[in-house]
């Protein structure tokens, strides 16, 4: 009998899915502002990105769970599993091609 | 006996304290979008901006006067009276010297 491997996918928007408002708001929070510019600097595509528990935050590991999702759920992150971790990185180039310059001009700002 | 005129004037944060989140909570509303980029049509400094009826907008004049208030309070507009009429315009220069290139991304993803 064969077996079946389970594999758990995360919801994603599809890139013209992806909404300004929902962008906007996903990154208007301070700990997920911090998550987005924690992952900026973590890389995008194979082997990239970051697990949740690298990217330090001063909140629980349940609230901090509900803030990736938040941002996964706008369009903002990518989030799959690589063996048990679940890896998270920006969507850059999603990001870009819908909303040229957004994403650069919030990292910039959230860094000065 | 002097004639006292009263002066109304509507509270606004200085540049320095305009805040990254707050700007881009204000701006994560479709309504709030869509006054920011009205008043983007309508130029900035005396004279310029536009009285919030001047703004189409699919909500009561209770509720547009507080999307109004949010963008101000935020730092995104400016308003001030104009013989009766409240005049807003987009504090366009306070926010690029803030956060270079964010509100020109915005609105241009948002015209898109």
């Amino acid at each position: 009998m064969p077996t079946t491997t389970a594999v758990r996918e995360l919801p994603h928007p599809a890139p013209e899915e992806i909404r300004l408002e929902t962008v906007l708001h996903a990154l208007s929070d301070p700990i997920r502002l911090r998550i987005a510019t924690a992952l900026g600097a973590h890389g995008e595509g194979d082997g990239a990105g970051a697990a949740c528990s690298q990217v330090e935050l001063p909140v629980s590991a349940s609230t901090a769970t509900h803030h990736f999702r938040v941002l996964r759920e706008a369009g903002v992150i990518k989030q799959c599993y690589r063996g048990t971790a679940k890896i998270s990185c920006l969507r850059r180039a999603d990001l870009e091609a819908r909303f040229p310059g957004l994403l650069d001009a919030v990292l910039r700002a959230a860094a000065s």
